[in-house]
């Protein structure tokens, strides 16, 4: 931990208490070498230094979906574009309770720091899984999560299917949608109903499919709308 | 309508048809010319010159609500930080059906291509209001809207609401939330469920949000759910 000379006692005795705590060695140093290191001016004379965070492989995925004491909720993302919108997701997935997200061993190609900003601490506290291929996924199918393809022009909607089961939802990336090879594999494709001709970003679906399955896991029906308005 | 002098003719023959059916001058133009007034490189050989688009003032916002033939959507978003979460936020509305959204005068500040790029065409589309106050809010909740003011920390989900109604979401910036004025005129607070400590964007509020409105709008209910399932 490395903090500045004449950072202000009160601001960073928590920091300097945790890092005692957890046996993490600090080095004071100079204003200038914090600014050089970081990035933007608004790290307030303290910075980490630490290793990128590990991401998941397939046995790790599996042991934590059976580890889990509620149905499964992961998300796969194929095809992002863009780090922003990766991290704005991640929020996202965090925020609703989604249990891990899965990405492609190839399509592994951002700086993590683009990622972890605008995803507002997601990055560091949901687990993220790195695939080579299919394979953890058929894995994860055989120990009974369904995958969900969603893609545009699917018969079902997302209201018509049962996210609270174990699932696994697949979304695909503007361009070119879900590969092939996942496909190939779907239990269900379900599209999100929308105006004809128009469309969602990846981050935007992904933040309204994940809220639906939220919706049907906590188990609010019809009847207990009625019920809250009858009291009033 | 500026079109390069070596178009290929196939590619801008539609353009120039609707330029002709339209009354739309033409004029012929060099590449670099077209490179200089552009934004990126992506032009195609075809730019158009328009004014920018005109927004409905609170008198038209009323007259364009007691035109619709469905129980009306509106959006108020207040404190946007950013011209591309809006025209994210635009996308998604237009995508799911809404059907204005309002914006507070002195929160337009934005460029316009900026609000209209990630908008995938929802800048054109949808219809913007810009209000000066709380006013044209009350003259709609006069006309039997109800004004759902999202925040967090509110006892009611947006699960337990019924946005089938004639609906205003007002979604507020994710620094300062909603203003006291539209606090104050709210007929009911409702928020998005997430897991403790954690937040969302307010373009991806706004997407989970129109979704549930959605859902509660086409009409589907647990039992469509059972009765579905049953067939396979």
């Amino acid at each position: 931990m490395l903090v500045r000379h004449d950072a202000h006692p009160e601001k960073v005795q928590d920091v300097l208490d945790l890092t005692r705590e957890m046996g993490v060695p600090v080095r004071r140093v100079d204003g200038r070498e914090l600014d050089a290191m970081a990035h933007g001016s608004t790290h307030g004379g303290v910075l980490a230094i630490c290793s990128e965070k590990p991401r998941l492989n397939g046995q790790q995925l599996i042991r934590l979906v059976e580890d889990l004491r509620e149905p499964p909720l992961l998300l796969l993302l194929e095809g992002v574009d863009d780090a922003r919108n990766l991290g704005f997701t991640l929020r996202t997935a965090d925020a609703l309770g989604v249990h891990a997200v899965l990405i492609k061993k190839h399509l592994w190609d951002f700086d993590a720091t683009e990622v972890a900003r605008p995803s507002s601490g997601a990055y560091e506290r949901l687990p993220l899984a790195q695939i080579d291929d299919v394979e953890p996924l058929k894995q994860l199918q055989r120990r009974g999560l369904k995958l969900f393809g969603c893609i545009a022009g699917a018969k079902r909607t997302m209201f018509d299917v049962d996210f609270s089961e174990p699932s696994m939802l697949a979304i695909g990336g503007e361009k070119r949608g879900l590969s092939g090879a996942v496909r190939a594999i779907c239990d269900r494709f379900v599209t999100i109903p929308t105006r004809e001709g128009a469309s969602l970003s990846m981050s935007h679906a992904a933040a309204i499919l994940i809220g639906e399955a939220m919706r049907q896991r906590t188990g609010v029906t019809a009847e207990s709308i009625d019920a809250d308005q009858a009291d009033e």
